[in-house]
């Protein structure tokens, strides 16, 4: 359970969410020692002087819908990381991706992947929208922008993280870019067989609370 | 018709368009004489390098789940405009509304607004996921904040654009700002009928193909 709990960027989204949620997040993730907590850019100062350097703060970029301008994306990512956050994922522009413009794609990471320094940068693909050719094609992207993760949804598609999606980002993406699962995880069972198939991290909010349901201090 | 057109902000927010059906977009959108096309940031420079001052070109910023950092919000505004955007839609943080911190909402508003400057501002407020209270008072927010226009709805929440909120917006806005019902509009009727409760632009993708229908040029 700790080795799931350690993988987990504990999430929180919705954009309805308001102060205390994000702080009840902050909070639960230095109990069941998260990864990181994955907030919005706009609350990203809040959590990061709560939990005053025991958490990595994850934040998302040019989010959901990956087609803000490259600048602007990168300018996003610095402005995060002033602010406090220690991890970025950003989205890439799918609609390069279905003109299969892998080289503006590339472009549009190394400007964040720049902006990152030396934070972690997960990069996300959004599987539903793709093709299995474009899945691959982008392993190799990835790969060359320097980005530390491939990451697989952004939880506001119709579908999220897929088995056999990781094990393709997996087997087709090198060595040295993780993979992240985010999107859907429903069960404990489901969040071990994402890490089984190669996941390094799970992009989850349930995580937490199924392990909370477990020790009977879930509401 | 033509009045109705007029009034048309010929969209195409979808995340995998390519780079032809945004050509297809200006093109339909000079012919039928829309008030502009409105496309993601990373087009708009494509939009306007093709229609050359012809059209007015709208774009969208911190879109659609409003919650970037209001310094990225800004300068993706000014980014957006460098590129040839003329008009600016942003998002609020919907997460402060549902806090009802409408200092915070009406400072974001202002750094985007001074980002502008003479260009035309419209701030969506995301009516599918209020109260009428919280409507009510964020028209009073647009209102300070020196936004041209209040805007209902992303296109990308659960509903769009209603009757009801159209007529509720015009009903508690200062006259100076104008509304502009967006997501989900079917018909021309809808459309007339919008236009009659108070709206000044609306944000649509079929009002065209309704039109190109009736002309038997639709496809």
């Amino acid at each position: 359970m700790k080795e799931i709990l350690s993988r987990v960027d504990h999430t929180l989204l919705g954009v309805t969410a308001t102060a205390p949620d994000y702080l009840k997040l902050c909070d639960e993730g230095l109990q069941y020692q998260v990864a990181s907590v994955c907030v919005p850019p706009s609350r990203v100062a809040l959590c990061a002087n709560h939990t005053a350097g025991k958490l990595a703060i994850c934040t998302v970029v040019g989010f959901p819908n990956g087609y803000a301008d490259t600048e602007a994306k990168a300018h996003e990512a610095a402005a995060a990381i002033r602010a406090g956050a220690t991890e970025i994922d950003m989205v890439i522009d799918i609609g390069m991706a279905k003109e299969h413009n892998y080289a503006a794609i590339l472009a549009d990471i190394k400007k964040v992947r720049a902006a990152c320094g030396t934070h972690i940068l997960k990069v996300i693909i959004e599987t539903a929208l793709l093709t299995e050719e474009e899945k691959i094609a982008l392993c190799g992207t990835v790969g060359e922008s320097g980005a530390d993760y491939i990451k697989t949804s952004t939880g506001f598609a119709l579908t999220g993280a897929t088995f056999e999606d990781v094990a393709l980002l997996r087997k087709h993406s090198p060595a040295h870019v993780k993979v992240k699962a985010a999107g859907g995880i429903a069960t404990l069972e489901d969040a071990k067989k994402f890490i089984e198939l190669g996941a390094d991290r799970l992009g989850t909010s349930r995580v937490v609370k199924l392990v909370q349901g477990m020790e009977g201090t879930g509401y």
